[in-house]
Formats: structure tokens, sequence, C-alpha cells
């Protein structure tokens, strides 16, 4: 370990107030100094959103076990950035995001809140992990979560995550005995099937409840969604270079001119 | 090309009322059938949001140029999914998002609502692009953007997009003649670094602007940043498969297990 109390970061997207981020801190205390910057309320789905022209209010909140904290009326990359844009004296060696109430495999990590405040992490160069727990009740249990990420928090401490590199860790809803392992993944080709459920308002005037469906359309055995499917934790590691260089080579064939 | 009128859906991130995305819709209709279907209000900064848990409004609007169009209380995101779920007989041909007004270059991208319409359309599994032309002015002149676009839709028509891959494309602010040529490029390393500009409210409160100061960490000259600060238009071709392929056996040497 680099340093004897490295100094940690944690934010999330289900807000300052969820069971998750507390269980994430309790873990996250066992190995150094924790902060914790999270927004003010709910932002799940967010994706990689800042607050354009819109001003922030940062408010100080303790949580249920006394750790002080700043909640942030912004989204979970606004956080990162004033985490470690202003409120940290240094910057953290390592910024965790989570216990994520809700899966985020596949392309679900392109619209994850938490996986946005990792990705900022990573921006910023700074090792970065997302939790989440493949369970949406916010009472679930999340004790078998906590030792996967004292596992994964003791690694992540220990070595060296390349430069601009985040994790993506999704944690199957299992118990100890069933959980299978720990498998590392690639993001899985999927995509949400939108059903628009239409409704009208007492004012006769229609409105849409965005819901979807999600297709796996992969049949990988490497994949996030396999390892889910199987009983394994899946630990993908992503980066914030959206560029195919593949394609590179074939766009130069288009002969793009003016 | 595919069809002799191809069906082309448009979005962006600036709201449908915006001057760029009407200079867009000029230049597709040449090519074929527009659908417009763009966020009602303003959406900068957005990233790869989806709206959970609110519902959505969908107004019709009439283009400056007399085209109807769809404003939907929501996301880029969700414009490109209500449009290609609900709106549309059949899948668009292409989607095009923009033109937007300022750079989505190097991580900008990761926060732009512009990208995460084209983005979203490759998820879907469709050939998309997004525009933006290096200039805040919504007063701009955009028919060196517009002729940029015209090229560029012309190629995308004729040529296949690998599935998965969009474009983006960022037009430098200069005149035809100052115009290099077209360069295909890779996402710069770079990163915003924040200075939040507090205040404080007519109550005593303080609050926060987000602003920064983007650095580039990149000296190649292959990049989209080189590109734009050399005269050239940049087309980076990017992909929503955010795993770092490269990473996947480092992790597998840390041996995590439970």
């Amino acid at each position: 370990m680099s340093k004897s109390s490295p100094n940690i970061l944690i934010s999330n997207d289900d807000g300052i107030q969820a069971p998750g981020i507390l269980r994430l801190v309790e873990v996250a205390q066992e190995f150094g100094t924790v902060t914790v910057v999270a927004p003010d309320s709910a932002q799940s789905g967010m994706g990689h959103a800042i607050s354009v022209g819109k001003p922030l209010r940062l408010h100080h909140e303790v949580l249920q076990n006394g750790l002080p904290g700043y909640a942030l009326s912004g989204t979970p990359a606004d956080c990162v950035k004033f985490a470690t844009g202003v409120l940290m004296d240094e910057l953290p060696d390592l910024i965790l995001s989570g216990i994520n109430h809700g899966a985020n495999s596949s392309v679900s990590s392109l619209y994850s809140g938490t996986l946005s405040a990792a990705r900022e992490g990573s921006v910023q160069g700074l090792p970065s992990i997302g939790f989440s727990l493949c369970h949406f009740d916010e009472a679930a249990d999340m004790s078998v979560a906590q030792e996967v990420a004292r596992v994964i928090i003791r690694a992540a401490l220990d070595r060296p995550l390349a430069p601009g590199r985040l994790l993506n860790v999704n944690i199957p809803f299992l118990s100890t005995s069933d959980l299978k392992g720990i498998k590392i993944t690639r993001q899985a080709k999927g995509k949400w099937t939108e059903e628009f459920d239409e409704r009208e308002d007492p004012f006769g005037r229609k409105y849409y409840w965005l819901k979807g469906r999600f297709d796996l359309m992969d049949d990988g055995t490497d994949t996030d969604e396999y390892a889910l499917n199987n009983g394994y934790v899946s630990v993908t590691p992503m980066m914030h270079d959206l560029t195919a260089h593949p394609q590179m080579a074939d766009l130069v064939s288009w002969n793009l001119s003016l």
C-alpha cells in the first residue's frame, strides 16, 4: 500500500442518504480517511451529466454512522469535480462510487450516474471504482457486497490501476456460499428496447414513462452479463477514451474532402 | 446510396429552437425525409443522461423553415429513444445530432448532450453522427459548417459505418478559404481543471458556478484538438463499448478472490 492511511473520496448517484453509500463508507474507513461528497438527491440515469449554467449549493450532512459529509445540489460528476477541485486539500488516492442500488452492466454503464463519478475520477487521473449491487431494493442486505468491496479496495490500494482507467464492479445479489467468485469481464453488447408507457393526466394531456426491456446481444462467456447471470462478481476495466481506434483507418479510406 | 430517400432523424442538445438544428435540418433535407425530435429546452452538459422516474411530455413544434418537429421534455438520449421506440414507423437510416453551438472535442465528448444523442443511436445499431461548431455564439454563421455536414452526410449515406460506431465531427469556425481540410482523429487526452466560482446570494448563502480551464495533455498530431487548432475539421470514430480491453489481462493477474 502506497500510504499508511490513504485518502478515499466516496460519491454515488442514489444521494448522500442512500443506504448503499453508508455501506461503502463503512468498508472504506477500514483502509483510510474517507471524504464523502455526494448528490443531495437521487441522480439515477444521469449519465456523465455536469451542471452547466446552473449554480450549485453545498450542504453539510452527517451520515448515519456519524461521519460528516458534503451534499451537493449537482450530479455525481459534479461531486467529483467539486471534491477534487475545491474541498479536498490534497487529491484522493482512490475514488469510490456506490454502492449503487441496481446493476450497471452492459450499456447501462453509459446511463449510470454511479459510473460517471468513477469515470470523472479517471479523467482527473485518479484510480476510481464504481460498485453496484444487482438489487433495486434499498433495504437489500449489503453484507456480501461489502465483503466484495473490501477485497477490491484492498487490491486497488496495493496495485496501480493504469492511468485513465476505472473499474466497474457489479455484484450479484447472492449469499457468500452461492457466490462463485470474481470474473474479469468486458461490457456485453446489448440494448434497452424502449416501451414508453402512455398515460393521460387529470387535464386530458398525454405523458409518457420511459420503461424498457434489456436485450442481451452477446453470447460471450467473458462479459459482465455472463458473469452476473452465472453467480460471479463482474469486474470490468473501463476507459474514458471513446475513440473507436480500429475504425480510424476505415474512415481515412472514405477520402473525405471539402 | 442504399435508398433513394433515406429517413433521417435529427436531434440536438441546445433545444429544438436553437439555430444549429435548423441549419442541420436544411442540409439533411437535401438527402431525404427528415424527422426532428429534440429537447424542448437546452440540455448542454447532460452527458448520456436519461429520464428515470420522471414522466415525459411531447409537444408539436414547427421549425422556422416550416418543418413540423417534436419537442420532448427530456434529454437528447431520451429523444433518440422516443423517436426510434415510439414516433417513427420505421427505424431511421441515419441519426444526426447538432449542429452544436460549441466544440465537443477531447473529454468534452463525455459531457456532451449532442454526442449522447448520436451515441444512443449507435446503441440502437444505427449509423449516427454528432456535429459541433467551435463557436458558442448562437448567431454564428453556420454556412461553412453546413458545407462540412453535407460532405459527411453524403459519405455516411454512401458507405456503411461499422455497427455500434458513431462519428464525432467538430468544425473550426473558419471561412472556407481558411479551412485546410478534414482529418480523421482520435480523442485527445485532456481534462477540465475546475475553478468553482464562489458567490453569496442575497440571503447570505454561498453558491458556486462550475467553470473550468481545459488542459490538453496530449502532444499527438492525430488528435481532435490538434486538427481543430490547425484549421482542420476533426472526424473521430467513436464507440459505446467502454471496456479497456488491454487492461483485462492486467486485472486477471491481480488474482482477485473472495
